[in-house]
């Protein structure tokens, strides 16, 4: 694995040094973990010149620190350099090293980096040029290799093992706050690391909402359930949303509702593939969601990149520039909140695929049929 | 409870206009929650000039949103701003107002602001002097209100809840992970928002570790059992860490180790009082684990301040500088670990008092004598 995560941070070398930096300083945690393997909490990574070194102030390798925990344990074959945690910053302690090793412009995370901390490299290392090194780490990110992708397919496994379970056990009468929590222990029971993002849990009047932070609320008969939830396996991130009824019978509007909100996440699968704009996939789930009456009822973005981070590039988005790729993991997640009634939201994460590979790759594989519970 | 958020903010203006800024824009999330009520995620604060507004782009009044959630509701009298998602960066939208309003120099959170929402903000307003705020609304919530301390109180006696009644179970063959969920499951069943951090289990080896990750080690007869957890109560976070020893005959090592830590813990709080410096403080608890041979053994500080963050201002620490107020609620929560043995921690929140008024109130009252379970 080691090679790996050295081939990545040459890769992103070439590329700072085509554009005239012999050095880069990354300080996005997601990014620093994606090009070390681990990224303990402040770490950070200075890739090249020569030997790349990580800064940390916590140790890595200690058994009480990040390294054995969700954060990950840095390559083997990385430099680590292990800072008193009263010597401050890693960021300015790599901007005297690289000075001192003749770097005369290093490419920084201008996005990641506060402007304090940028003073205080400016400050230590008055003649480096810092450079802007941009999104360069999450554009690298997008394409995921094989092992990713694996673990992103166990990622997915255990939250349809978690929400599977969940589903066999009386729901009616348990709050929200509840029914998140059990899911979350189950995540881990099944081997997550952790919760991928905060469990979502809404019912009746909150179902369909995105981001909805779980309350005391109780299932009802009648109500819509919907959950959203997701594993971390090994830093790797899914997402699964999946709208349920409760009691037999449905009522006429949660079942026209349902089928709209399910033919729009179709209609955004089924265009996910190699070369297809963004901002096409997107159009492709909102169209349905226009003609069904509900289009001021649709978020921001029918879906986005998931990998080390939970909404990472790309984002399935109206405005959003630039083509699917083969091997990029992302969610499609419409959804359609009636106020004071409910609503559906379905999530997936899947894999672009090219046809010849049988089109895009399901991870989620929780049954999209309205259940009724 | 508006005056209150009303007061803290033209407190804030009155100290920008001393420093030459007629505007402050607040964009760390705890300084925004503080200033405002409440804080949508990703949402920013423009003090002044004339009246407050908060720039949001999620709706802090819509019902999925963090307005019912554990980010707070936005005082009723403040002004806000929904920016339409697509319209970008709150910061940005601010600094336009600000300069449309005639403001010449506007204080930002340069701690806080990335590089490039600082270059976003120039270019959409070239004239617009952006001056460093610095920490000055950090500063301004170290000291707590009644609201803020009766918050805390009840954060505090959630931890101590959800704590004693962990210890009436059984332990040994549990996992450090199950132990842990159970733990932050028990702090929403007593009320709590949330855990106000991730709740840290250490079993033998791993126990007296500092941010110990849970793991799947079992509880054994013999082990120390060190548990650290707070609850966020209304945002307010309380924190406690304690140590047990499992089974009914303590080894004399245990015994020595916990009476070490404890007699460094109670040093700690016995020097919490009005006027005394953060240092010493530290090196009073500091100085007792030095005597017993663990000098290099006790982490960078052994204590900090808590509020609506985890570790806020003050840092108990040796090159801390200030001094102590009353009403100022922090940690003392020193801890030995032992390589391949185990340790202890033990850590309470305590508000300073002045001693006319009992000295320090002590939050986190479970008991710190050694406990055989």
């Amino acid at each position: 694995m080691s090679d790996v995560y050295a081939a990545r941070r040459s890769r992103l070398l070439e590329r700072c040094v085509t554009g005239g930096s012999e050095a880069a300083l990354v300080t996005g945690p997601a990014n620093v973990r994606y090009l070390a393997g681990g990224a303990p909490p402040g770490s950070v990574l200075l890739v090249g010149p020569g030997h790349d070194l990580l800064l940390c102030t916590v140790d890595p390798f200690a058994d009480h620190s990040a390294g054995t925990g969700p954060a990950g344990r840095p390559a083997e074959d990385l430099r680590v350099q292990l800072l008193p945690s009263a010597e401050g910053d890693p960021a300015v302690a790599a901007a005297e090293r690289a000075a001192g090793a003749g770097v005369e412009t290093l490419a920084v995370e201008e996005h990641h980096l506060t402007v304090a901390r940028h003073r205080a490299m400016r400050s230590v290392a008055p003649r480096l040029h810092l450079e802007d090194l941009g999104p360069a780490v999450e554009q690298q990110r997008i394409v995921k290799d094989g092992e990713e992708i694996a673990a992103l397919r166990i990622a997915a496994e255990i939250a349809d093992q978690a929400l599977g379970e969940l589903l066999e056990s009386i729901l009616v009468g348990r709050t929200e706050r509840h029914l998140a929590l059990e899911l979350e222990r189950r995540l881990v029971d099944h081997g997550a690391g952790g919760a991928a993002f905060p469990t979502s849990v809404g019912t009746g009047p909150h179902s369909g909402l995105a981001g909805h932070v779980p309350t005391d609320r109780r299932v009802e008969e009648g109500d819509f359930l919907s959950v959203c939830l997701g594993a971390d396996y090994r830093g790797y991130h899914s997402e699964i949303a999946r709208t349920f009824v409760i009691g037999t019978s449905p009522a006429e509007w949660q079942i026209e509702l349902y089928d709209q909100v399910f033919a729009a996440q179709r209609a955004g699968r089924e265009a996910l593939a190699p070369g297809t704009p963004y901002r096409e996939v997107d159009r492709a789930a909102r169209r349905v969601l226009e003609a069904a009456g509900h289009g001021e009822r649709v978020g921001p973005s029918i879906g986005h990149g998931v990998g080390l981070e939970n909404g990472e590039d790309p984002r399935l988005a109206p405005s959003a520039m630039g083509k699917l790729d083969a091997c990029v993991p992302v969610t499609v997640d419409p959804g359609v909140h009636l106020p004071g009634r409910g609503g559906v939201r379905i999530d997936d994460t899947l894999v672009v695929r090219p046809e010849a590979d049988g089109g895009p790759e399901l991870l989620t594989i929780t049954t999209k049929e309205l259940l009724a519970l």
